[in-house]
């Protein structure tokens, strides 16, 4: 497994344990210039992103990731990574499939961090 | 509508209508550092990327496009593009959902190369 494999899948398990525990502590993976959008809906911003992810009227929500490949995006180590999986609602026991790709951009202090973000619920054809 | 914007869907209709009648003729669109990651399989440079999309076992196929979001990817006119939508093969009436990213950059001519392209098919939840 290379670099930025290791990286996008040590970001995906760290990123959906954190929204399904509290969302509100994604923002350090976030910066004022990230972009999330987020079923259409396109805001910037750390605050503007965390205020949109908190505003999602569900309570309990577990995401499980079904596929993730990465890429490495631009020559300043740079990752993309696509995730395509099912969320699990509150207490629905029907899940709905999603599909959401970033791109990881390093932070200079030995991390990275979410420059885009987009997310879609995919529906049955 | 921003430019990038515009870009996202003029390619992406470019890109499905050309998949759709003639898959090598793509070969256009991608250069030889240019990445696709098709159901998890890895190739890179435009003949090795051709080889693989030509090789698919359909004869007819049909993309539609459900979704398509687009934002800025980078500083040097980047574009990333997540489209989800269904695919009817051959003569089989049940479509299949997908989901497809793209990473597109200017080419310095005027027009844009695919850089990043992941493609997943998205199975129901």
């Amino acid at each position: 497994m290379t670099d930025f494999e290791a990286v996008a899948k040590q970001f995906v398990t760290f990123y959906y344990d954190t929204f399904d525990k509290n969302r509100a502590d994604l923002s350090a993976l976030y910066k004022d210039h990230s972009m999330l959008t987020f079923e259409a809906q396109p805001t910037q911003g750390t605050g503007a992103i965390i205020e949109k992810l908190a505003s999602l009227p569900f309570a309990k929500i577990q995401h499980r990731v079904d596929s993730l490949d990465a890429q490495p995006s631009n020559e300043t180590g740079g990752i993309l990574v696509m995730v395509t999986g099912a969320l699990l609602i509150d207490e629905e026991q029907r899940a709905m499939m999603y599909s959401q790709t970033f791109q990881l951009q390093p932070d200079g202090a030995g991390s990275y961090f979410i420059f885009n973000d987009v997310f879609r619920l995919v529906y049955p054809a």
